[in-house]
């Protein structure tokens, strides 16, 4: 069982990354794409580069600079995190390829994905929109429930819904479907979510669609997808924690844009810095 | 006068020039040498950097990448700070070269310097040792008083002294004395402080000198020399700043290792950027 594992290869987490090793921990860093910088063009504002630089080549440089210091690092997708019910350290992390078990785990995954920018879409978020199949499916037990994605974490929120319900539609807003499902697809763009005090209909360019519940799982989970699940606290779409970087849940930390504050990465780097110090601290004591 | 004069060209006074810069506001950032990072050899866990690099060299590096985008440095020593003591938002900031005015000021001159390490020392902080002139001088008029130092920072704090009276001894401590006094000079090692409640005697390698206070004006002056003059809380050596980085003073910030916590570059760096998005909306409001 590792002592850390960070998911994110972002300033946060692989700043975090650097630290943690550094303090001798078994670190692992599991990371999937570039996050948010990836499409970033030119960055002048973090201080010590005389140049601009895009963020893909930053992004680099710093995990080349995480793996020249020893960090392990895996280019996986996560698809889950389980935390050990009984608050016993153990957190298992689920990716397309790996299981890996940690005592603590580090979420630096960046910001949420935007959300679908039509209108209705705030209106009714927390009125039958929901973002967590584990925290909300039961309500709609035998209910017509929408999902929204197209990828591998749609089709797992997808299997958690069938528990509770035969009534699905897929809405893969006008994205290429890349996973198998056995439901009823839509598969043109979401114009307008409606409804009086609860969602009530998608409409799509071409239809409309009756729902009581309408699930956002769109592209990979997010931090916030996971901290939900595991019943972590969050505050309008950011992670909450307390001055350590640990949220509600003993062992899971959480650092970078995940958490709100200034979305730059001086900040992002720093937070890293700090969570790894009470990481250290927090598994040394375990 | 400038919106801001920032004072320091480490991690956090470049990282918050640069914010500034590009925030549109006239900035100027004095800088006196490269601080704590200069003796700092192998820098690995600042993220970002592939390669190991030297305190120096980064520093070099932020401070080109403010010039790039525009930001004027001048390499100056500054001597004193003053406020308008009517709230005015005018600060005058007096180098060894010039005269600058600022309706803001960003103190980022990093950690203080080490204080004498003798004995008594810590003991008679406060209980006739000061680091103030300004602010303790008038409590020990007509009485003896022994001032720290050897360069310029040392004898202007011997020129407010003189105001209050005469005798003074100048205690290099075995420093090389780089400007004229027209005082005694004590030339060796400081070893220890003694008194009883309040300090008495500073001992020498070759002497015993009675004093009524110890005033030390080592080097050059720190941020919480400025501060400390301004009247600025100050707490356990650290300024103390609001969520805002600035300090009691209105229009006086702070950021970096002088107000305290991580003392790593990340939190300089994530601090120079917070006080400068603080700093911006602070200056378009006055």
């Amino acid at each position: 069982m590792r002592d850390v594992i960070v998911i994110g290869g972002g300033p946060a987490g692989a700043s975090a990354a650097i630290y943690l090793q550094r303090s001798k921990l078994d670190v692992l860093l599991i990371m999937k794409d570039h996050g948010t910088l990836e499409k970033t063009g030119h960055i002048d504002n973090y201080w010590g580069f005389e140049s601009t630089m895009d963020g893909k080549e930053l992004v680099e440089k710093g995990l080349l600079q995480a793996k020249r210091l020893g960090v392990t690092i895996v280019e996986e997708e996560v698809l889950d995190i389980e935390n050990d019910m009984f608050g016993g350290h153990k957190f298992t992390v689920k990716t397309d390829k790996e299981s890996y078990e940690g005592k603590t785990v580090l979420l630096a995954t960046g910001q949420s994905k935007p959300n679908l920018r039509v209108k209705g879409f705030k209106e009714f978020t927390g009125k039958g929109i929901s973002f967590c199949a584990i925290c909300d499916g039961f309500i709609y037990r035998n209910k017509k429930i929408g999902v929204v994605g197209n990828k591998k974490f749609m089709s797992e929120e997808l299997d958690t819904l069938s528990n509770f319900t035969d009534d699905i539609k897929v809405f893969t807003n006008a994205n290429e479907l890349t996973v198998d499902v056995d439901k009823e697809v839509v598969t043109d763009k979401i114009t307008e979510i409606q409804g009086d005090e609860v969602v009530k209909k998608v409409i799509t360019e071409n239809g409309e669609h009756e729902v009581d519940a309408l699930f956002i799982a769109m592209g990979t989970p997010s931090a916030n997808d996971f901290a939900l699940r595991m019943g972590a606290m969050i505050d309008k779409n950011n992670i909450v924690v307390d001055d350590k970087f640990m949220t509600n849940i003993p062992g899971l930390f959480a650092a970078g844009d995940c958490v709100g504050g200034l979305l730059q990465i001086a900040k992002a780097v720093s937070d890293g810095a700090h969570a790894a110090l009470s990481l250290n601290k927090y598994v040394r004591a375990l």
